[in-house]
């Protein structure tokens, strides 16, 4: 092992600097105000959760876990989402006389990383969870939510598609007979490689008519049509209680006034064992990865003793950033005050008086400074009280 | 080991529920905003940093601090403190021609607790840290931007402590001659055991002179002629220097017009091996333990390859908010709309007309609610728009 440069962080960590710290929280705010306008509770939990718990509830892959031991030899994990935690508490303290709930958090999750893969191990996701509500109206309301928060954080080029699990596992389980072959087809939609699909179905010991309701699966993409088109596929009753909810979505989209940025995609698989009937996933802009996603998840509260419908969103922070185009010239700049002693009490009431009008003040005794002209070419403005003069200098 | 309940969080973690959460998020906007106002730029650093560098500059005792391996074999510590990540940031990123340098961060810390403790492993600090500044203006204004910070925050009911560790260490190594003995005598300091301190210098192979100035050396605490009598306590120019400092900084004080919120005690000990200069601790209301503290640490930033004075301050959130008292009545409150499909869009419209105006209104689809009086009575008020009829009725 070769020792460590002093500066280095661990595989995935990253600083965040001032002036994408002032974009994030700006963002942040945004999205936390429109959250709680539609009455969703912001809360915490810790970073730190039992592994046989929360850690098993979360479902994330156990390579992607960083877990560590406490004193009592207990194993830990740091959350890899916060979905498990809300769900943790909800059950154990929030959850009364089945009364649907909504919660909201903006928090940190960490999920170990290979060297090569490059991705933050560390990152930052504003969520919401309604937990308690089984109405395709909670799964209409998360996708408006969702739609609304991603605009008041100023985000305009985005797309959000729409599937639903019930859906593929029903259909899927038709055709192929047991659950091993459906999830073995699954996988292939969840890491979004078509190509191998195609070729996994054409391998498989199938019906050419079955083989081609699988290929045609794949076309289950577009607007309002693809309602119709999923029915047609369908050979008998099953599957269509998710094709009626589909229905029942759009409707309510629709009375949003959302129903122009939306579409279905029937092959869309957020997660491999989360969620059990509406899912959805938002692209922006350029970004590769999807910048948000969420659905119905109704079996997540058993694992907490309790049983309750539940549906919710994450929006990833770090992604969303990326879609903006950075604009540094509304970065808000700061003012500073260069004093001696003598002067020391009136640069004092100065910037006092200045951080009042609102205005970002540093106040910096100049025998502080090793290099002024260094110093003031950082600041868009400086007032120089030096001296025993009784006036200001203001340069700039 | 006993089976875990499923409810169960690791030691000394805590879940922060949603009216908690207001106040707190409340709080530290107020804070945060003091803070960019003052000219310190926010900043973020990871959760997870490399024992060997971080952990080891940190100072905090190693069964404190929560270890895990990565994938490459290294350790790693979760972040027991925010001024040791600041001091990698800015030595590797961000000082630069010597230019003094703002920096502030509200984040959460870890520190392993044990079981009989009963506190907090997890939780969180907003601070400030001024790098590149060794002028007592410096500590004068950490001081003010401590005090400015909590006003700020509404807290009116608390005192600021001011010692200087550079004065104990002159004082103490004088009289006791080695730094293993200046250390024994400090840490009594440090844990504020003046009953073991005072054992202890009886113990004392001194003389009774030495003694007698151990001793009077606990009653230099006060206002500012604390200051003339730590001066006349030294026996020779060791030691002037921290009292000059002690000097200067009052009267920058005074010209911020906050020497009424502080006192001298310099008998204060922070940290065993942190500061090197002026230190201060804030208490307020009953709360038992500090809501803050600061001070000069000029030695650690050449940890990471870097000559630079430094100091800055950390608010303690969860003792701060301990320091109120909760006024419930000021908790914002939230109204419903029950709503039946009939009457969706109308719903729709009616609630975001309202979040517009800036109330927090929850949409609730009827249909997903069993106990409808339990639902209701959780909100200020609610509408019903429910039917076929086209007037709404407002409860409550």
């Amino acid at each position: 092992m070769t020792r460590l440069f002093m500066f280095e962080k661990p595989l995935g960590m990253r600083d965040t600097l001032p002036d994408l710290y002032d974009r994030k929280q700006k963002i942040k705010l945004s999205i936390e105000n429109e959250m709680k306008s539609w009455g969703y509770l912001f809360m915490e939990t810790p970073t730190l959760e039992y592994y046989d718990t929360v850690g098993a509830a979360s479902a994330t892959l156990d390579q992607q876990l960083f877990k560590l031991l406490d004193q009592q030899g207990q194993t830990l994990v740091m959350r890899p989402d916060m979905t498990a935690p809300i769900a943790r508490v909800a059950a154990s303290k929030l959850l009364k006389n089945d009364l649907p709930i909504r919660l909201a958090y903006s928090a940190n999750v960490f999920r170990a990383q290979q060297r090569e893969a490059g991705r933050p191990a560390e990152f930052e996701q504003i969520g919401v969870e309604c937990i308690g509500d089984s109405t395709i109206s909670a799964d209409g309301e998360g996708i408006a939510l969702m739609i609304h928060s991603l605009q008041a954080a100023g985000l305009e080029d985005f797309r959000l598609s729409i599937g639903h699990i019930g859906f593929v596992q029903t259909y899927f389980l038709q055709i192929l007979g047991t659950d091993e072959r459906v999830e073995a087809l699954t996988r292939f939609l969840y890491e979004k490689n078509y190509v191998g699909y195609r070729e996994h179905v054409n391998e498989l010991a199938l019906s050419s008519i079955d083989k081609q309701r699988l290929l045609e699966f794949l076309t289950l993409r577009g607007g309002r049509p693809i309602i119709e088109k999923a029915f047609d596929l369908l050979e008998n009753d099953i599957g269509k209680r998710a094709v009626t909810e589909l229905q029942q979505l759009w409707d309510i989209i629709s009375d949003f006034g959302l129903d122009e940025k939306v579409t279905f995609d029937l092959t869309l698989v957020s997660h491999m064992s989360y969620y059990t009937g509406i899912v959805f996933e938002v692209y922006a802009g350029n970004v590769g990865f999807p910048i948000g996603n969420g659905g119905r998840y109704d079996l997540l509260l058993r694992k907490f003793g309790k049983q309750a419908g539940a549906t919710g969103f994450a929006i990833r922070i770090d992604r969303l950033l990326e879609a903006f185009v950075v604009d540094n010239e509304e970065y808000e700049r700061t003012s500073c005050v260069l004093f001696s002693s003598e002067r020391r009490k009136e640069a004092f009431e100065y910037a006092q008086k200045q951080r009042q009008l609102g205005n970002k003040v540093v106040l910096q005794d100049i025998s502080g400074v090793k290099d002024i002209d260094g110093c003031t070419s950082q600041y868009v403005d400086i007032t120089f009280l030096v001296g025993k003069s009784g006036t200001e200098v203001v340069l700039k």
